[in-house]
């Protein structure tokens, strides 16, 4: 910190240096392991309190079981248990019926941060980055001391494993404290046991509306599970069979950048620039490479590696002026507007339901689907603001509303066209409870903790026309309620009024019982197709 | 993706498995490096869109520059430059006179996430995670294509460097790209030059209100800046010293962890317990690890390194029930009482200010010292909610104000009680401006962009306390403005009764005009008399 400067123009009287210089800063400077930089930033990973430390836990553990039983083609079952250890401690276990993990991987899954299947795929999951578990057992052993345990079994033939992990932070790497054969009753399946600092708190965070809300989004899944001071929950499945399963894709042109289209051109060798481009591109066939290359002034057979900067930033701006196919939009999975109906009718008690799943869409490349569903009236609170479910690739989100982009397309949109109440800017109020889903290959979240979806406009807008198709059909049917409500009124004056004017017709007229009825008869057939008209 | 399982039960006929097995899904798991989850998660570290990006690379550079003359004691002068290079194309150049860079650390500090000086110290700083630089140089690199240009001088003696460095995003290791000597003006400083998409705006998430801001934080800076369209503005340093040099500390016992406190003990060989307790802690003094090992039954001479989990935790449920001492609060650098006011005063034309430097805390065992800044009445909009700005180490905040714990404790002080309009849990309303700072070793912040503060109760309850003590003098002011402006009404009272009182009186009682006044005076001092003393 204070060694003196050694190059100081000679002569000038000076007073000694005590700050750093550019060579005493150098010996300063040194690499960081991301298991130092997640340790030391715990909250951006979702641990930044003891209640939601334990919810996130609790969450990347449930992803991880959802994710490996649904890759495996397996109806996903999965228990869950929360119990007090001691003081402000809980041990937060979570078993699946899933494949198993092999050996060779246990130690690195749960011991390794930035390690997983997922990160380098564009493929529709609930974990993304390799960060999740990891960060879990690492902040179980921070506040606790102890390592995360595991039990796994890939088949009947194989034997159960059960590991004792934990995490070398300065390394980012995994140590194996014990590992040794267990009998184990399950077939296949996985357990972790993670003990951390915690609190366990009921409300919107809890991890109860956490597990509540996974059901919905997840009608294939069985849950069960049991929280502290409370009896075991039983959810089971509500849909007979899996959602299919989401493909694998490359990325789409539209959306690519400059510096990426430079990186891929020219990560293998002896490429023509045709072949690379509908070798790496979803959607580019070898006429729509031709399109592009011809309004680049490219040619086809040019070697990829070997194009110039300025070659490349040709093509980079000829991929927006070409009309290219969407993206292939079997690669994202929706719940289904029939399961989201199913889902917030089986919640709330309302009187009117409807859900939309929007056609698939791109943003940076990366297809993605919004659905929306809608509950009003009933038992909903009409003096409130509306409820609103936040979700991505089937998970809830609890944390970070306010930075949502889920959020902001709700405030976006005029909902006093549809006739709910809306302060300017302000979410709307009345009897109004909403989901929003985005199911994408690549969800952009704001940060590690996965809360909220950063704001592309290409998202928010997408979100807007399905809480939008929402309100139209609200608004129809709200209007339509009103149009009812106004027959129904004409309707009891019409009952009201007739026999008093088929009585008085009577009285003047002098004609019997039958002939009065016949006439009056006649004159609600009137009324009524007039009404009806009208 | 479709291996089939090679364990199952025989004999059970089964439908041929497509979907993935424990092993299929072990061939895929890897290692992800640090640049590329940064690449793709770029919107982590703020470039969600083009003018945040832009903004991000501005302040990045700014901040780096601002810490690296402050740690060379030299009173900062730095130039910031943004040029439209085509449509939304910027070219970002920060040259500043600091101690410039030894020709082996430029490529690693802009061309290598997680790298840096900061990270392993406790110690006040701008930049702490080295990672905000090269992000930018990345960011540049990946939508422009183009490398980061660096110029660096040492001293007088020292040629100057010209650099071109760009990032291998798989390795996350620095390519340089071009480097040659070259003539420059400057006796010693960096210059780095980012070529980026971007969008240049105006407005509170702008580039001018940051470099305003900037200046506000950092009177000892000598900032002049040219943004597009406009002229050269240029804000001399309103300091005539350098701020006091933030020292370095050792952590705190108070907050630290049950894993952490493990870690530290087995960190080195051969440590006696008490000795490891007294180096690795700041203010355990031998007598405080005496009592500290009393408590937790252990003996001051045990091997650090040989303590099982059960004697640690004895240790660490010991440490909260002694009484040590706070932080050295000179670790911690505040921008001062005086120095916040007359940036107000600059900033605002209002009639009262006031400010508040707290004296320093510790949250997780970092010490941290939270200051307020409050203006109010004059030219301030009286009917708009209340100005804010929020600092953390002299940065200027200007995302997510959502998401701050600075903005929540303004919502949780009760303005009302002040004199000041505020509706349930909504911001303040009134013609007031209020400043948050935070100084820390380690700011906590939400994410890695580095826009809002995490919500540690310890933090948010010296926020409101300083926010608390601005109010109450605030609140003083007006109940004594009120006051006064009784008094005066008063005072307008008596002089406009008086006389006449005064002809009344000399009519009834027939005296001469001396006697006259003579008796008004008397009354008047009465009265006045009787004012002040009520």
């Amino acid at each position: 910190m204070s060694e003196g400067a050694d190059d100081k123009p000679a002569g000038k009287p000076e007073k000694p240096k005590r700050r750093a210089t550019a060579e005493s800063m150098a010996t300063r400077q040194r690499e960081i392991s991301v298991a130092e930089f997640f340790s030391k930033n715990r909250h951006l990973l979702g641990f930044d309190n003891p209640s939601k430390a334990l919810l996130t836990t609790v969450k990347e553990a449930v992803d991880n079981a959802l994710d490996a039983c649904e890759e495996a083609g397996i109806m996903p079952v999965i228990r869950v248990d929360v119990t007090e250890t001691g003081t402000d401690r809980y041990r937060v276990t979570v078993e699946d019926n899933g494949p198993g993990i092999v050996r060779a991987q246990v130690p690195k899954i749960f011991g390794k941060l930035l390690y997983g299947s997922k990160f380098h795929t564009l493929k529709q999951s609930r974990g993304q980055q390799g960060i999740g578990i990891s960060a879990a057992g690492m902040y179980g052993q921070m506040t606790t001391g102890r390592p995360v345990e595991i039990i796994s079994r890939t088949g009947a033939r194989q034997p159960a494993q059960r590991y004792e992990v934990r995490i070398d932070t300065q390394k980012n790497m995994p140590e194996v404290l014990a590992e040794a054969e267990i009998e184990w009753e399950s077939e296949h399946g996985t357990r972790v046991s993670i003990e951390l600092s915690g609190l366990y708190r009921k409300g919107a965070h809890s991890v109860d509306t956490y597990l509540d809300q996974t059901a919905i989004a997840n009608p294939h899944a069985g849950l069960s599970y049991r929280l502290p001071g409370d009896d075991m929950v039983d959810l089971p499945a509500a849909a007979a069979e899996l959602p299919r399963e989401p493909r694998e894709i490359k990325p789409h042109p539209h959306g690519v950048e400059l510096g990426t289209l430079m990186k891929m051109l020219s990560s293998e060798k002896g490429r023509t620039l045709k072949g690379a481009l509908t070798d790496d591109f979803a959607r580019v066939s070898p006429r729509i490479a031709d399109e592009l290359l011809a309004l680049a002034k490219l040619s086809p057979t040019a070697k990829s590696n070997k194009l110039t900067a300025e070659e490349v930033e040709r093509l980079h701006q000829a991929i927006p002026q070409i009309k290219i196919q969407a993206p292939p939009s079997d690669c994202v999975v929706p719940i289904g507007e029939d399961l989201i109906r199913a889902g917030m009718e089986r919640l709330y008690d309302a009187e009117f339901f409807t859900s939309s799943t929007r056609p698939p869409a791109v943003y940076r490349g990366n297809p993605f689907v919004i659905e929306v569903g809608l509950a009003y009236g009933g038992k909903l609170d009409g003096d409130a603001p509306c409820e609103l479910m936040r979700f991505a690739n089937r998970v809830p989100l609890q944390y970070q509303k306010g930075a949502c982009a889920i959020t902001q397309s709700v405030l976006d949109t005029a909902w006093r066209g549809y006739g709910v109440q809306q302060s300017r800017g302000a979410q709307p109020n009345g009897p109004l409870a909403l989901l929003v889903h985005i199911a994408s290959v690549w969800v952009p979240f704001t940060s590690e903790s996965k809360e909220a979806i950063a704001h592309y406009p290409e998202i928010i807008k997408e979100m807007r026309l399905g809480l939008q198709e929402c309100g139209r059909r609200l608004g129809m049917y709200l209007s339509h309620r009103r149009r009812e409500a106004d027959a129904r009124k004409k309707m009891s004056y019409i009952e009201k009024y007739i026999p008093h004017i088929g009585l008085a017709i009577q009285e003047m007229l002098g004609i019997p019982d039958g002939e009065r009825d016949a006439a009056m008869d006649t004159l609600v057939d009137t009324l009524e197709r007039s009404r009806k008209v009208k």
